[in-house]
């Protein structure tokens, strides 16, 4: 056994599983907030981080309950039907429960006796423990590289959202800057379950400290209502 | 505290610390071997994994020996001078030992009843556990990303390697497929100190059962001798 301990903890508008997207950068408006143990919170550490766009944030999925090893797994973006080997996927059903995203740098700002590291397209729920944070250097891209089943996706991630009357006030009113925005982004992927094809139906996230509802048809995804929870 | 545990250990010609690259990639022919635990040796976990060119390899950095939080270190591709941020480095010195690869694939294979998934271009010791392997996705490289300090890199990386006579006879008596690209990748890059600076000095290395001798002088490393360990 290896010990391994929170270095951060994230803050974030994704209050439950349901409706995080199945990667990073792929929701740029989201914001979250990395906020790091006393311990680690000398400015001092993050000296000329500032100078990168972009880091690898490794966390802990806290809230993935993992029972056995399964060797296969059903990713989302092939529609949920087909099986691929787990270490074939980035899927959080795998031996060690890390994570593994690219995010965007806003700030770096100490606030109390916290750094508090302000980034963009976290995939990762509120509460979340990040073990390890390092920078994206050049190295990391690779031009001639092969995908294999990611390229085979099947998926249509590109639903049209919109929304009723009273969800644009209720954004509005929110104060949430770019609400509208991060509603899209998430919605657009759309996290209902794949292998159901009922023809419209009703859905609920957790974003924020409001429950999103909204309507999904074939093509289209229509927010109604933001409720507060 | 999080319990991590290893999935696999690496076999690597890297014996020491001494003489590993800085950073995955930069010694292609260099090959090493992932050999998974029994438990995690079904090859349906591998499915489809043989269509993806690379991999990231995360790995517990084992003979580090971590004592207190350290905020800055002396990145070698600095010269070893500058200080800066452990976060915006990799250097291993950090909270949680953890390291990231990305190496290619060359072929996965089952060898009695564990996986041997074999890649190019690890930098990691003999014997490091490994705590999760993922396929590199297309959406891992970045165009438009800045790189901060690593733009100033100040470390002369293209030393002329040259062997003695003996050493290529060495070379060739070991059957190693690829092993003098192997040690030219290796040496090229100056495992060596850094802040020193003495004209001409002798040096070695433990690379696979070998300790691999050279002398360094202003441009030039010479390798001396093979001489089994």
């Amino acid at each position: 056994m290896i010990n391994v301990k929170a270095i951060a903890y994230v803050q974030s508008p994704f209050k439950e599983k349901f409706g995080i997207p199945r990667q990073a950068g792929l929701t740029p408006s989201v914001p979250a907030i990395l906020i790091f143990e006393k311990e680690y919170s000398d400015l001092d550490a993050f000296r000329e981080l500032e100078g990168f766009s972009h880091i690898w944030v490794t966390f802990y999925f806290h809230k993935f309950n993992y029972d056995h090893f399964q060797s296969v797994v059903r990713p989302p973006r092939l529609g949920g039907n087909e099986k691929i080997g787990v270490f074939a996927t980035r899927s959080p059903n795998r031996p060690n429960a890390l994570g593994l995203s690219k995010v965007k740098i806003q700030k770096i700002e100490k606030s109390g006796n916290k750094v508090h590291l302000h980034v963009f397209g976290l995939d990762a729920l509120d509460g979340t423990p990040i073990l390890d944070i390092r920078p994206f250097i050049e190295e990391d891209s690779e031009h001639s590289a092969s995908f294999g089943w990611t390229k085979r996706q099947i998926k249509n991630e590109c639903y049209d959202v919109s929304f009723s009357q009273d969800a644009l006030l209720e954004i509005e009113a929110s104060n949430i800057p770019n609400l509208k925005n991060q509603i899209i982004e998430v919605l657009r992927l759309d996290p209902s379950p794949q292998y159901k094809e009922t023809p419209s139906e009703s859905f609920g996230m957790n974003f924020y400290h409001f429950n999103i509802k909204w309507i999904k048809t074939a093509h289209n995804i229509h927010v109604t209502q933001l409720e507060i929870r």
